[in-house]
């Protein structure tokens, strides 16, 4: 049968190993598994929605309200923005798809960090537009800004903090940067990760009100999946100006997160301490990976985020660590299809980075013994 | 600011009402409000089902096993496919997204039934391709093929039965019609409500295993929503040829569905004895929809689903009833928008629909009282 020839060069995403799947391939018993490869909240989900869901359950054989009244409301309110300035998402994920189909076709341009978000890319090309990524791994503004003038493209993608890598632009060099951009350019501000920029420095933190009132072409996206400890619960959302919004929902299908989804976020916004919680204990645990890679001489980037890249220089291959890492129970993120010889780690929980560096180290030693580089 | 000019034609679908708005808007004690707008199982969620999503709602924090090995594999065991066979969609809605999505552009055809559901059309249009659609509103198998001749579409849409009708069609005159369509052409064959269909009457089921197999450009369509009463935790599947199923994962995106609703879907599959008392207690309700209407003297549409479309020819005007209903607190669905005078009533449980058949006596007392038709 033959489909529309985009789809010829669309990849699918790789999404982080399963904890399923190790038990399949590789025997180990589920509890030994510690899976730090999707950049899940460690601490796990704030007892309060956990309680709000229970007794919703029974609830599952009806539809949410498709209107989204209240998550809207909690979020305008939470935002300083109107409920017309808000299009929720099944993750943020689905609000960069939203952004993708309003704005792209064949004959239009896309610009973005050359290493960053794989999922811009694969809306993209199913688009069939021309997609144009910076020669730096890490987002650079003067590479965004020149390729910018020469491309003049009509969706760019600005990742803060950037997924897989960590870095985080500052504020004001971004404004800089949406300055220079035409105001028929969608600029799509993807803040997954910016509460934990925000809790680390204060020139990290882009409010998505302020954001889209000096900048009416930008989206804001924000999601539940990660502070918030609901990434199995698939629910994002965008925040814009209102005629960005209004075409954004001609592409939200019907009912697109859950009845318990829907609770989940609800509730989730009532309970910002555990956000807090969850975020300081983040960084703190994330001193001991950045010890950890001193001590062993690798390097990593500099992170804003629940995540930490360890770069392997000359020193080991990042698929034989990953690999040895997984079959011991341990899951992270390759980023050798990134072209780096990284991997990506998600920063557990204290006991889980202490097993981590445990395990770690018996790996280090055993390709120490192995691997001529 | 510019999008593509194929949104100016998308419409944006028209949920059912939900009970939060019917309180909001007209004041209505939430226990007081019965819906029977979205075809949910009106005996609820089985309790196996909640009592297992109420053990890992603390698990909100993960992300699902993206494979979905165990629900692929629970789903080729009961329709006797291998899970290659199988993709799983955010409700079957998606998968009609993804049929969509791989093989419409601007240069290809679409054809359906002129009144069938709705997102046939909106997902189609967000391609620029041409929609074609037979005049009779039920699925009319003579004009599919006349059209088919005319036309060759790339697609064709049949839903089996028919939502928001209700009418199937039997499942030898869709084979009959399936050996005039070409290879090439991708043919859906909706069935989110074939297992009520398949036990009201032998003829009109349609085993995927025999489909796919026959017509190796079929897709056949099933939902977790409807019988399965999880209508809140949106998840259906498709099945098909490796090969269609193969490019349809192209257009997934990553974590399609929600950790509890791959729960759900997994356990419900366990327990089908509640769906076949859901599905048996649905036909012995409908019957006092049938005389109610025929008391009444308006006509209906033969229903092979849980809803019924209740004709009201130039009794009543159907807008009016549906919104007399509304604040009453019965809230159905008007069919006004597909240009007929009838409204779909999802079957309630018995004392839901002796309440709904109170409602509607004064309702139609008082409209008789207004109206000159």
């Amino acid at each position: 049968m033959k489909f529309n020839t985009v789809l010829d060069e669309v990849k699918v995403y790789e999404a982080g190993k399963p904890i399923e799947l190790v038990v399949r391939e590789y025997g180990v018993a589920e509890n030994d598994i510690i899976k730090l490869a999707s950049n899940e909240n460690p601490y796990g989900t704030s007892p309060l929605v956990t309680k709000k869901v229970q007794e919703l359950a029974k609830n599952m054989f009806m539809y949410p309200d498709d209107s989204m009244y209240e998550l809207k409301e909690a979020l305008a309110n939470k935002f300083n923005v109107e409920s017309a300035n808000v299009v929720i998402g099944e993750g943020s994920d689905q609000v960069i798809d939203f952004c993708v189909k309003a704005k792209m076709n064949e004959n239009t341009k896309m610009l973005m960090s050359k290493t960053t978000f794989a999922m811009y890319e694969i809306y993209g090309k199913q688009t069939g537009c021309t997609i144009v990524k910076t020669p730096d791994d890490e987002h650079n503004l003067a590479q965004f800004s020149e390729l910018y003038k020469e491309h003049k493209p009509e969706l760019v993608f600005l990742c803060l903090p950037n997924n897989p890598l960590g870095e985080c632009l500052d504020k004001e060099d971004v404004y800089n940067f949406l300055d220079e951009v035409d105001s028929d350019t969608l600029v799509v501000v993807d803040g997954a990760y910016q509460e934990y920029a925000t809790f680390k420095d204060a020139k990290k933190a882009i409010e998505p009100a302020d954001l889209i009132s000096k900048y009416k072409n930008c989206v804001y996206l924000g999601t539940f999946s990660k502070a918030y400890a609901l990434g199995g619960m698939r629910t994002g959302y965008g925040i814009a100006q209102k005629e960005i919004v209004k075409t954004l929902h001609k592409l939200r299908p019907p009912f697109n997160i859950t009845t318990l989804s829907l609770a989940a976020a609800i509730e989730a916004l009532k309970d910002e301490a555990f956000v807090n919680d969850s975020i300081s204990k983040n960084f703190d645990e994330m001193k001991r990976y950045e010890e950890y890679a001193t001590t062993k001489g690798f390097s990593y980037i500099e992170s804003y985020t629940n995540f930490i890249t360890l770069k392997f220089d000359n020193l080991y291959i990042s698929a034989d660590v990953a690999q040895q890492l997984l079959e011991r129970g341990v899951i992270v993120r390759d980023l050798t299809g990134y072209g780096l010889n990284a991997i990506r780690i998600t920063i557990g929980s204290n006991e889980q980075n202490t097993r981590v560096f445990k395990v770690l180290d018996e790996v280090l030693t055993s390709l120490e013994k192995t691997e001529n580089l």
